[in-house]
């Protein structure tokens, strides 16, 4: 046994040598990231709310750029490079997380290569970018959009990767139906939802705005 | 055996019952590939020219996006649902090209669920979408500098995933250093420089037309 402990994953043959068990419950977990995220949502609607300038409909973009953009930056951003936080015995939070979250698919701790990449990228380039996006929807700046479109499109490929490799490897990582459904299909479909309609929105947008643009250059030459 | 031959791939303790070696040469392989691209992309050239409207650089950007768009939908199109075209006997074009391919990356040959997502989304989606900006430049549509965005991105994307998955994974997939860096390397480098240089343009035409459209509307509602 090599002082290892058994893990609560699927499948059973995964090999976790060292793994520690999750000392914190779910609801604490699950409680901490809903807690502090609404926290600093609340915070985002209510400064951005003493602009004038800065539509309801901007606003609730700000909350959920702040959101997504510290959930990538942190959250995925510790999995991304910590290959071991399986092993962690301090009860560290974010470690936690991934233990808990490995529930509805295992290829966390079990560090598969496709979940990493698209992690790591997640973590690097969109999270930062999040947060930006914030800032350019508050100050109006002409990226605003495209940077937006870019982040959503981002989102939804590394989420269509995340889940048709998994339906290719056998769609069997969850350890049961409950986390199958609540972790892997219910706390990633925001991520699919949100960034279609965002992308969307930009696409119109700013397929409007080439129109007027283009109509100009014309009048322009004439 | 098996009636099963030793393929030519790395690692070597890579199982591929059933693999039928190539029959074309190498350069019949690559020569037929470049010369029909040659050809539609020739045949682009020209007809654009006709259309005094179309500028230089657009009939160039028109020309990759056949060029790309035909790749991604028939070449990679055949290997995201082909999964044994390594036992192909026929001798059959579309097979014999990810057989040679695989001596660059072995991924291809033993079905890497990383590599099947990737060149799944980019034949599926990508594919018909370059045809469509190719289409989208030639008519003039509002629509074309963010389609051509997004698929740029979705082939930055996919190429990051594909690289980052190889790099975790050991980097141990080609046969020698001449196929890891006229195929790995050199083949995947159009879809990381090309891509980058029309993001960043279709990002500043973008902002350019935004910046109007927000002036405008300041305008108006003065």
């Amino acid at each position: 046994m090599e002082g290892s402990h058994s893990h609560p994953y699927a499948p059973t043959d995964l090999k976790l040598d060292g793994y520690v068990p999750i000392v914190l419950p779910q609801s604490t977990i699950v409680g901490i990231y809903l807690g502090v995220s609404l926290l600093v949502v609340s915070l985002v609607w209510i400064f951005s709310g003493r602009s004038q300038k800065i539509s309801r409909l901007d606003r609730l973009l700000m909350c959920w750029w702040v959101f997504t953009g510290l959930t990538h930056s942190i959250l995925e951003g510790y999995f991304a490079f910590s290959p071991e936080f399986y092993k962690d015995k301090t009860g560290f939070y974010l470690a936690e997380v991934w233990k808990e979250y490995s529930k509805g698919d295992s290829r966390y701790a079990g560090r598969d290569v496709g979940v990493v990449a698209v992690e790591g990228l997640t973590a690097v380039l969109e999270g930062p970018a999040c947060l930006l996006a914030m800032y350019a929807i508050a100050t109006r700046k002409s990226y605003s959009y495209i940077l937006q479109f870019a982040i959503s499109l981002g989102q939804l490929y590394g989420t269509a990767v995340y889940f048709i490799t998994a339906y290719l490897d056998g769609d069997k990582f969850a350890t049961n139906t409950y986390y199958y459904y609540t972790y892997y299909v219910g706390a990633n479909a925001s991520w699919v939802v949100i960034p279609t309609l965002i992308s969307i929105r930009c696409w119109k947008k700013i397929c409007a705005a080439v129109e007027v643009f283009q109509g100009q250059k014309k009048t322009k030459t004439r």
